[in-house]
Order: structure tokens, then C-alpha cells, then sequence
């Protein structure tokens, strides 16, 4: 896609124009290491996106791309030291690379930069990015804590796990969404319409996520299939086949958690999820997001056309099937 | 002090108002026990005195009082978990109540808790307010870095010491005071006064907490004499005395690092003190930022008096003596 890589250039371009100080160099170098480990740039391509629907030229919906995008990388940089995480896009975490205190503190920082980007705005326009942002940063810190808070828990239900994702990563995508058309200075309709398209796209896309460690194609996928089974980690597939096994499958499922023989582990677990529908029952979840999401799209009235937004989202469930 | 003792009924209010959400309730529990530790409310008092000195009521000025007290604490948080400290204020800190990852995310929370309070203020003093609170951010973290630097390196000259409990702890101070003069709508000349008075005021009362290690009345400190000395701490003391010394005293200094004999190693640390002037070098320097802290005071063109400030003032530099 053409677009997406002129996006992508614009973006990349002014993360790299970014000074941060080169002092106290223990802060900011792992800044400058961390916010240059590249992505997709997916979050501030849609307040770009957003901003553009309603006049507004990229350079004009920037600061709050990059506030987007900040943000999203301190919550990387916590995350990490939390999940104790060796590695992020194939390089050493902050926290491998420093140590924990570093990791820490320079997240923080990343975290006042993020807020500083909101202050470049329009003055009459800092009160409703500054509220949405901060509505969102907490809603993104309590999807955290639920993640952590389901590791120990057996019970998990697949509505807590789409709320849990929902807060943990979707929010986000809608609250990119959101300041496009808060700085666009257009209707609470057409803002509520574009943070829903991004909130459901962002559900669908976890949710394909899960599926795709599982059935996706290897060579795409780029990491071990199956990985989240090896690791009991608990996802959408899991928690659905918990839900629907007959007593009979639930032992053989706990049975397989510490099962050591991968390929054995793998098979097996996959014998059952098929017997349950599981890769159906979550393809229609995810769909039922992703239609949510482009419902709510088209419902929006702008100068311009959606036809961006609607080619990024079909561009990111395209991915690797 | 009557006055101190009504604002700091208002402020604990204010605090126990607060009504963070039950749920999650690793996140939100952690919160809810650190608000309410006590401490000196030192810096929302600031702001309230700040804004009454331009005719604005503790309600008026409350929101932006709140955002300097729980930055205050957020930062609490995190350095708790850096400096592996096991208490604070007698309890046990949140990393060690709950653990690593539920401080580090509270405390995040709590910083967009401060940013929240921020919101709260007439929207025409929002950019003003979030500018000068992200530079505070921002500096508060570098002070910070520079202190857990400063571990390593024996090297560290006054003037770098100086600089990093500025950052550290007195630019919050300053923060504290402007907020209330941007509350307020006054000139740019009183914004910069009040905040060179808290700035100033706040490297005085540090100097005033190394000097009261050592010197300070065992009865009215509240902790061990000679704290610092014994955990070989840097403090202006310590590097005024390496500044200072000659080469047949640092090489004592040096040898009384490694002294397991407890009254020995203060006894003899004090000596070489003594025989430095230490206590009266710091003295004087600590009088130096003091000063300059009242004359900012006095510059500044008020309705109402300065007198609830330059009491503060007074009262925080005979806490102990």
C-alpha cells in the first residue's frame, strides 16, 4: 500500500527529528534506543488518518500522532519489565539492555514527553486531547493489571478477556482515532463513530492475533506456532475451549498444561479445539469486532473520504492469511 | 502554627475525597493506602497560599494543590522501588506490600491522576498549567537519574549535588507556587518569584535535611545520628569534605568508608569535619538559597500578604534546631 508507506515515512521522519537531551545519558539514550526499534507506527497513522477526514494536513495532526505513539512506547517500556521480557522487535528490552531502574525511570520520562506533545496544540484544543488521553492512559494501565491479575486466575471468562483487551491495547487505537477528529473540530458523533471503529478494529485485531499464533502460516507469522500453547498462556481459544469442554476435555486439556513434549502438546491441543470449534467460534468473534468497526466507520460524515481507514484496517486482517 | 494546621485539615480532605474505583483492585488498593500515609502536605499548601495571595480561595486553587501532591506521590512510588526502600513513613512501601509490578503501575495511574486534577482547572489556564507540570515531570525524573548516577561515581563536585536536589526535589516546589501565581492570573514577574522562592527554599531545606543527620537533635529527628555518614550516603557533607580535605585526611575518610565500628566511624568522620568547617560551609550555603529564596518572596506584588508563606518558610527551617 502506497499510502501507508508515505504515512509511515512522514511518521518515522519526525521521530527521528526528536531531540531528546544527551543528559543524564543513562535517561535518554535508552529513549533514543527504544523509540528508533521501529514498529508499524500503526497508532499515530490513524490520528494522521482521523486528522485528514477533516481537513486537517499531517503536519497539523502530528503532535498528537506522536503523543499517540510516546505513549505507546513508554506502556512497551513498563510492560516489558512487568512480563520480564529479554526481547522487543527482536532487540534487548530496556530493561535487559540497562536494568530495571533505568527501565523505570526513563519510561516516566517518555510517559512527560507524551504530555508535552499535547501542549503543541491549539490552545482551545489542549482541554479535550488532554482529557481523552488521560481517560485512556488509565483505562490502558487497568488492562494491565488485568492481564497480570488473570495469570493466577482459572476462571477467566471470555467477556472478562475482551475487556481485558479492550483496555489493554484497543482503547488506545480509538483514542488515536478520536484526537484526529477533535483536532478536525467536527461533530461528537463523528468522534464517538471513529474511537468505536478503533476500538473494535483494535478487539478484532487481538483477537486475530490469538488465532493467528495457532493457524497462522509460519513463514508469515514469523514466530513459533503455537508458542501461546507451549506457554499455557491464556488467550481467546483458551478460555473458549475451557468453556465449552465436557468434563472428559477439561482433564485432558489440564493434563496437556505440563505436558512436555511439544509436538505431543501441540497435536493434542489441537484435536480438541477442533472437536470445540474453537478457531470458528473466535474467527466469529472477530468478526463480529471487525463489522462492529466498520459499521461505525461508515457512519461517519467527513469532507473527505474514509477510504483510507477502511483500506488500513482491511490492509492489517489481511496480514498474514 | 494555626494557619498550617487549617490548610492541612483542607488538604486531607480534599485527599480522603477521593473516591479511586474498586476495581482492578491490585491497582486501585495500593492507591488508596499510599494517599493516605500522611506526610507534611508541604507542596499543595504551597499552591493554595500561592493562589490566595492573588485572591483565589483553597477551592479555587485545590485541583492544581492535588496534581503537585500526587505527582509528589507517584514519584514516591517509583523511587521507593529504585532505592529498594522497605518503608516510608513508618509503613511498608507498596513494592514490598504488593510487589515490583503492582508499584510500578500504580504509580503510573497516580501520574495520570495528577494530569486528571490538571483537567479540572478553567480550560483557558489548562496550557499553562500542563506546560509548567511537564517541565517539573521532566526535571523531577533527570534529578532522579542524577542521584542514582552520583552512586557510582566519587567525583561528584557541590555544584553537581546542588544541581541534581534542585531537580531532584526543588523544582517541585517552584512548581507548587507557580500554579497557584497561574491560578491567580498574575504577571509573568510574580509567576517567576514565587517560583524561585520554592525552587531556592527547596535546596535550603535539603542542605537542612544533611546537615540535621549529623547535627540535628537525636530527640527531635526521629532517626539515627549520623545515618548518612554510616551508610556512606553522598551528601553535601560528604562532598564538601572530599572537596576540602587533604590528601592524608581523604585517605582517613577513605579508611573510615570501610569502619564496621559504628561509634568510631562518626566520631572520627566528625572530626575531620569539624577540622574542614563542614557544618559551617554548609551552613553557609544553605543560608545562601534561603536568602535568596525570601528576597524572591519579597519581589512579589500581591492583594493579600505574604506573611502565610515567609512563616512557612520560617517554620520548616526550625523544625529541628
Amino acid at each position: 500500500m502506497n499510502t501507508l508507506a508515505s504515512y509511515t515515512t512522514l511518521i518515522e521522519k519526525e521521530i527521528e527529528s526528536f531531540s531528546f537531551p544527551q543528559s543524564p545519558v543513562n535517561l535518554y539514550d535508552p529513549l533514543r534506543y527504544f523509540m528508533t526499534l521501529g514498529g508499524k507506527r500503526m497508532r499515530p497513522m490513524l490520528t494522521l488518518m482521523s486528522g485528514k477526514l477533516f481537513g486537517k494536513t499531517s503536519e497539523e495532526s502530528m503532535s498528537a500522532a506522536m503523543a499517540v505513539e510516546l505513549f505507546h512506547n513508554f506502556s512497551l517500556i513498563h510492560d516489558d519489565i512487568m512480563d520480564e521480557a529479554p526481547l522487543r522487535r527482536a532487540k534487548a528490552t530496556v530493561h535487559e539492555k540497562w536494568n530495571t531502574n533505568i527501565a523505570i525511570l526513563s519510561g516516566d520520562v517518555l510517559f512527560v514527553k507524551a504530555y508535552e506533545q499535547i501542549c503543541k496544540h491549539p490552545a482551545h484544543l489542549i482541554p479535550s486531547l488532554l482529557a481523552l488521553f488521560n481517560k485512556t492512559a488509565i483505562e490502558v494501565c487497568e488492562g494491565q493489571q488485568m492481564d497480570m491479575d488473570f495469570e493466577t486466575r482459572n476462571d477467566v471468562s471470555a467477556k472478562e478477556y475482551i475487556e481485558m483487551i479492550r483496555l489493554k491495547t484497543s482503547v488506545l487505537l480509538g483514542c488515536a482515532l478520536e484526537m484526529g477528529a477533535i483536532i478536525g473540530e467536527t461533530t461528537a458523533e463523528n468522534r464517538q463513530a471513529l474511537y468505536a471503529f478503533g476500538e473494535h478494529l483494535g478487539i478484532a485485531f487481538q483477537i486475530q492475533d490469538d488465532l493467528l499464533d495457532l493457524y497462522g502460516d509460519p513463514d508469515k507469522v514469523g514466530k513459533q506456532v503455537g508458542g501461546d500453547v507451549l506457554a499455557n498462556k491464556k488467550t481467546l481459544l483458551s478460555i473458549l475451549a475451557k468453556t465449552y469442554a465436557s468434563t472428559e476435555q477439561l482433564n485432558a486439556l489440564d493434563v496437556l498444561q505440563s505436558e512436555v513434549n511439544a509436538d505431543k502438546k501441540l497435536s493434542e491441543t489441537k484435536t480438541i479445539f477442533e472437536a470445540l470449534q474453537i478457531q470458528q467460534r473466535c474467527q466469529e468473534e472477530m468478526r463480529k469486532h471487525y463489522d462492529f468497526a466498520m459499521n461505525a466507520l461508515a457512519t461517519v460524515q467527513a469532507n473527505n473520504s474514509i477510504d483510507e481507514l477502511s483500506a488500513l484496517a482491511n490492509y492489517l486482517f489481511h496480514r498474514e492469511y
